[in-house]
């Protein structure tokens, strides 16, 4: 097998690689051992040579004729990308948005924990949300560090992402997932990925008004 | 200017749009009335010749030298992309994740109302969230009609996301954003739009792991 970590590996690949897994996983939990490229392609929405060109990488898993062992094909493409460890997160914003990322079970199964949540409201901090206690933003860079945080998560109000993320970057965090609807300035080398509901409505909006 | 109504935009065209619009009300919020492609690239995270570019169908709007006036710019985009009108959604699966999104007020400022909510769920039916009673997926198509209901939205586990779909396909609904993690099947000509945490959380463990 090719060693992925060497190599780059382009965006919407990645994207592609993340539907796999989801799509796997939802045929390993119906029982299914063994998939050829045909259905994995129908059931991800692509089309069956970009998935046997994506999956080339991962050769030694696919038996022309037979197709792709489901569990090993996934250990395959997560250890690729680095996620078949634990991640621990950081969230700031305990609104509703936040307490039901903090309820999304599939966030742990998959390895990306939320092991420390931050809200500037006085009035919340110190509430307890799914066993993790409501903290002071001022005590995001020990957490960081105690914890060994790698990723924030913001789920604020817009007006105020700017300010989570700043505090994110002071505490040392370069990935950051924003859930907000607003931009966030961050110097070159920080990751910033937009959770951005509107964007696809937008585009729900303008397909729906051109077929009709 | 140019009639974008009649015309193509790419997908990625559109996206550029909505951040655009996502930042221009930020700018509006902050009290700026004129705005020139570079203040704009910046926050927007596009290169200035890219906006420029893009905001060429908008001429009219913008002055040389000077910049865009943006609330004009704002009703231009939204206008082309035709989400300057109201839009009706309902929503299937009254979880935490549904429930977060209905006290987002956001959707409701942007146009975007939820207007129907379901839940297969016997003890959840009846049940009053935002003003909104949670119906059986039975009564989806007589909501759909009664209501003018265009854009369906999956919050339901996984394993529930197909039989929503179903439930939104058999009452006429063409356009669906998912934030379900699992894939759906649908006939051509309907639009599913996915929110997908996992794709947007392996982009940055990928990238997190290569700058280390």
């Amino acid at each position: 097998m090719v060693n992925l970590k060497a190599k780059h590996i382009p965006r919407a690949t990645i994207s592609r690689l993340a539907t796999y897994v989801q799509v796997l996983e939802t045929f390993a939990r119906d029982g299914v051992e063994v998939v050829s490229s045909h259905p994995l392609a129908l059931a991800s929405g692509v089309n069956a040579s970009q998935v046997r060109k994506d999956l080339a990488y991962f050769g030694e898993f696919g038996i022309r004729g037979v197709g792709y062992n489901i569990l090993s094909l996934i250990k395959a493409i997560t250890s690729s990308l680095d996620v078949d460890r634990e991640w621990r997160m950081a969230l700031i914003g305990v609104g509703n948005l936040g307490k039901a990322l903090l309820n999304h079970n599939d966030f742990r199964a998959r390895g990306f924990n939320i092991t420390a949540i931050f809200d500037c409201d006085p009035f919340k901090i110190g509430e307890i949300v799914q066993g993790l206690e409501v903290r002071c933003t001022s005590e995001l860079p020990d957490m960081v560090a105690k914890l060994g945080i790698e990723i924030g998560i913001i789920t604020t109000p817009p007006e105020r992402a700017q300010r989570a993320a700043d505090h994110l970057l002071g505490a040392g965090i370069m990935s950051i997932l924003n859930f907000a609807p607003a931009r966030i300035q961050a110097p070159a080398g920080v990751n910033v990925e937009y959770v951005d509901f509107f964007n696809h409505l937008y585009i729900l909006a303008f397909k729906h008004t051109r077929q009709d």
